[in-house]
């Protein structure tokens, strides 16, 4: 290509020529016409180049080989309604997609943070990343970083952000990245697990738990650590408790319901961000993990990342990682960089206004949104919600009140003992109680969604009585 | 851009009906000139876009603001020899980077597959993909396909092609994207092992093996499944085996070893690409593991994808996947969807040049290596290669010799058992053929780093007696 436009350039330095000469008008013709004939060929190679269209020459040579129609195979309704019933992610013709219809089903029972769709592209260009072909092709992103796949200016904006929000004492720790913060949790069980264990480590959280800690802890049935339940009738004095802060599902801000010396801990703080709480002081524990899903709402990233004190524990989760999946996807991390680097900017660029800042959006939209569920459930007269006291937000230097990421809604009606069921009849998707160690009156639901998906969850909640 | 090719295809058009018409000579003047200017824009633009320059400006805003001292925890050199010894993928301040020196150590240790660097250089802008902050968001890539995180443009692409280089049947199967193969091989072990069972089922491969393939298989020490050691010598009716062909870490072609009707077989393709074997046939077997780190050179993209026969098979698959990182990157998906694109299309538009063409490229390259070794080992004297038979390859149609990703080198110097610690003597790191289940007179050294480290290689290799 390189050769064909040298030569286009040649032929076109040649006609230039040929007219300071002043040829005679066959040579002139001539001319034209092949400058004609070279636009007419450049115009379709860039319509072909630009228009991103399957190059027309492109599918000739193979075409013959292969059915027209021979598409992905696709479930079927069946199909995925036993996944909706198997899965800890429930996928369902809804999900990740607008409702087609005033009476369509709305799929809330995952946290997809879709609500931040409209800021970034409000964002323009400054939130979009080039990537090279030939750029980040090694598994190394530095060798000198004990993550030696950590990108190093990924590395940096975490530190710069969490500087900015002081949601976290970071600069001490070792960072480690992770394919979102729940390949993270796995390595951080990894690491608190003595290797040469006879009996698996039991791993404990207080209920309501986020769901996912029972089925990722024990899927693999592994002989390092296993699903012990609730942590605050947990009697033993050797585990690893995961407290999750604000908490998912109900948002409830919380410490370590146990205290034993041999016990352990993982804080996982995936909404421990002004958009959802106030900031009331810079975390500083053993394992802290976050991820950009929840932060700046890139959740298709699959990125978190851990800040860990020691550096013992830092090497087993790297080791982990290292094993699961050979590192972490740097595209991911070149992009994640970019992100936190628009989002800091917003805050510390003298050039930027206030529709530049994400907090301030996340946390203006959440206040509306948990306003109108509010209302919503009062019309309705057969819900509860939880309620929060609002303190001094560090960040925003105000009073703030909390606006989780999940509504945990309980169902007050009489003879309806299954929420998500009398819900799912209403065509809204959520997760029961009992998934997070509850009753199933309770029932988790999305705060995060589209704009679209979330007001016909409160036209629906109004009209239940 | 599409607008501005619509634009000038009216202008060009308006010309053409001009001269039909018989304009006038000053009209005629202006047609030439419009024609001329136009040809001079076109050819900058395919220049800037063919050449690969990285846009200017785009940076630059926050440097004043973030201390320039703040830097990762690093690790001592301890620390590091620590590591390289307990690690699957050895990392050393060689790692990824290109030698200081003519007296650099060179690490070989890990596959890293930098020579590929050079090829997307070459391809310019082709190879690049803009990401836009608001893409991309959400968990779910495509809720009508089973595997809901697998972006339909790089399932597209994979199809594509495997039709076009014919080294596996895939037009049949449900293809499920992975970070890396490395974790679909994890997922393939979750898949196979019965939920319910009492006894972890026996996971072999025949040596040598992939020195990966234990320590994946048992880092949990799961219930599900457990390392039995060499596929050949193994005793029993029950198990999963590993078939990895072209074989790592010698090259060798493959076929299962055992062949119980209750055993099953997971298909490592990671090296059935025309660059390092004829492809002989099209692969169709169960479950077929491929990845972009060997197949086009992005390591670093941590991406992969299994062609799966069996539905129920390909459901826990994914189940794994959800539960291991809740899918995929999407950015690592988009990118390689373009990667994938930009090797077909060198093959399949007629105006790509053979310079365009990835497996060409990559061939010749690796021809041209193992020649140079063949030689270096022969003027050394004390080791020896594994030789191969040379195949029709159906893709290139012409007979084919092997060269495979790895040298699996013995030495066969007196004296020298161990092959590792006597290249490591010399500041070559490689990896003991131990670690694959076999003597350590062997090592596996990879082939596919830059040339400069290449070089350093048989440079020290021919010098060695």
């Amino acid at each position: 290509m390189a050769e064909a436009s040298k030569k286009r350039a040649r032929r076109s330095k040649a006609s230039s020529d040929g007219r300071m000469l002043g040829c005679p008008s066959l040579v002139w013709g001539l001319v034209i016409l092949g400058s004609l004939a070279l636009n007419l060929v450049t115009i379709a190679l860039l319509a072909s180049i630009y228009e991103g269209n399957e190059p027309s020459g492109c599918r000739t040579q193979s075409a013959g080989l292969v059915a027209e129609d021979v598409r992905e195979p696709q479930s079927s309704a069946k199909d995925e309604e036993e996944m909706v019933s198997a899965r800890e992610i429930s996928v369902s013709s809804t999900s990740g997609s607008r409702p087609a219809s005033k009476d369509a089903v709305i799929n809330l029972d995952h946290g997809d943070p879709t609500m931040y769709e409209s800021f970034w592209r409000r964002m323009g260009r400054q939130g979009d990343i080039t990537i090279a072909g030939w750029q980040a092709m090694s598994y190394f992103s530095d060798v000198t970083n004990l993550c030696w796949f950590l990108e190093p200016d990924f590395a940096h904006e975490i530190r710069r952000l969490h500087r900015l929000v002081g949601n976290a004492v970071a600069d001490e720790c070792f960072i480690i990245v992770g394919t979102g913060s729940t390949q993270l949790f796995q390595a951080a069980l990894y690491a608190l697990s003595p290797p040469d264990t006879t009996e698996p480590l039991n791993v404990v959280s207080a209920v309501p738990y986020y769901s996912s800690y029972p089925a990722v802890t024990d899927y693999l049935r592994s002989g390092l650590y296993r699903w012990a339940g609730d942590a605050s009738t947990f009697n033993g004095d050797t585990y690893i408790e995961l407290v999750c802060s604000p908490n998912n599902p109900d948002g409830s801000i919380r410490e370590a319901a146990l205290n034993s010396k041999n016990g352990k801990t993982i804080h996982d703080l995936a909404y421990y961000w002004p958009q959802y709480t106030p900031i009331t002081h810079a975390a500083d524990h053993d394992i802290m993990l976050f991820t950009v899903s929840k932060s700046t709402g890139h959740a298709g990233t699959r990125l978190g990342w851990a800040l860990v004190r020691d550096k013992v524990i830092a090497k087993r989760m790297i080791k982990f990682i290292e094993l699961n999946t050979i590192g972490v996807s740097k595209d991911s991390q070149l992009r994640a960089a970019n992100i936190l680097k628009v989002v800091s900017d917003g805050y510390e660029l003298p050039i930027c206004g206030s529709e530049h800042r994400l907090f301030n959006y996340g946390r203006k939209l959440m206040s509306v949104r948990w306003q109108k569920l509010r209302e919503a459930v009062k019309v309705s007269g057969i819900f509860s919600l939880p309620e929060f006291q609002s303190a001094l937000c560090k960040f925003t230097g105000e009073k703030a009140e909390t606006y989780p990421a999940f509504a945990w809604l309980k169902c007050e009606k009489r003879g309806v003992d299954d929420c998500e069921s009398f819900l799912r009849n209403h065509r809204i998707l959520t997760r029961s109680g009992r998934h997070f160690g509850m009753e199933p009156k309770y029932v988790r639901i999305s705060m995060l969604d589209r704009d679209e998906t979330f007001d016909l969850l409160i036209e629906r909640l109004s009209s239940l009585h």
